[in-house]
């Protein structure tokens, strides 16, 4: 006999998959759900359900998306001529929250990392190429991690942006070395955004 | 211009009121589900609905069921003459999974806390004293927490027993004072359940 039924396994297993989520913290969420909190189990499973159907990535920045129009690729982001390369979606978050930058962006989705498996296809460079090769963008500003694969991968986006003649900068370490971005305070990346330095 | 897109903010929001999890776990959850599983994301809302549908709870010893039999409350079970008295359901779990004991089991859902509204009724109290008046019951195995409130519950459980005639018995303390019993191995679980003292 397993230890829990069929049904409170499958449950268990499935929140076990979230990141960050061991089979203590699972085994404690099912119960609660279950146990105390039977809407937040039905909040989620529609939630989830929605999110699934209807967010879909925007062909041009890689952002999550779920209207017709991008609510990053409008033409007044596309007339600021700046395009900020970004490794995640709460990176994007975080600049647009706490920084007066409104230009567009651009989501790796990771960072350059060949042992994972993450090369510059699957960053979705060659898109970015594109977007390059359109004419439109003046600078392009980097905002990768300060970690060592950020680094490599700012490296190749300079590379990619200089051999089109395009301005390069990459924004101000404030952001202390190994930190991640999306910790940051509204006011550090501000700075760093503003200090950014030719490339 | 909220934060996020509609369906974004419903999914964070939703993984939120999983008990642990602050506003920058769940914008990490839902990019991780949204971006690199949708397959968890799936398997997820489909183990949430088939939770909902077909988990309650058995009206005898109040631990979450799924089929028509409890498989903690079978006539070999009852023979066995013990009820083991828990906090929750990972307190069973963690019973039947470290030691050799078969007997019933008695859930409490919780723990007496006036303050917290939790009384006799909450914790199906009226139910267990119907369980002792039935004459099955020759032992009542107390393993409430031993923090302030499990021993609270535990003298007011031990009341009940004795005052029908049935014997109580307290799992001895090898659990350490203020700690957790679901976190306690098995070696120490089995010793603290052979060496229990009458109460
Ligand atoms: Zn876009
Ligand atoms: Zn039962």
């Amino acid at each position: 006999m397993s230890l829990y039924s069929p049904r409170l396994t499958r449950l268990i297993d499935a929140l076990r998959r979230l990141p960050g989520v061991g089979p203590k913290s699972a085994q404690r969420m099912a119960f609660h759900l279950l146990d105390r909190d039977r809407d937040a189990a039905r909040l989620l499973a529609t939630a989830l359900d929605d999110a699934l159907s209807g967010i879909a990535r925007c062909p041009d920045c890689r952002m999550f998306k779920e209207d017709d129009e991008c609510r990053y690729c409008g033409p007044a982001r596309r007339q600021s001529g700046q395009l900020c390369v970004v490794e995640g979606p709460a990176d994007l978050v975080a600049i647009e929250q706490g920084t007066p930058f409104r230009g567009r962006y651009f989501v790796l989705m990771g960072r350059l990392s060949p042992l994972d498996g993450m090369g510059p296809d699957e960053l979705g460079l060659p898109r970015l190429a594109e977007t390059l090769g359109e004419g439109d963008v003046q600078e392009l500003i980097i905002a990768t991690n300060p970690t060592v694969e950020g680094e490599a991968t700012a490296y190749y986006l300079a590379e990619m942006a200089k051999s089109r003649g395009i301005r390069v900068t990459r924004i101000a370490h404030g952001v202390p070395m190994g930190g991640e971005l999306e910790y940051v305070d509204g006011g550090t990346l501000s700075h760093a955004l503003s200090g950014r330095q030719p490339v």
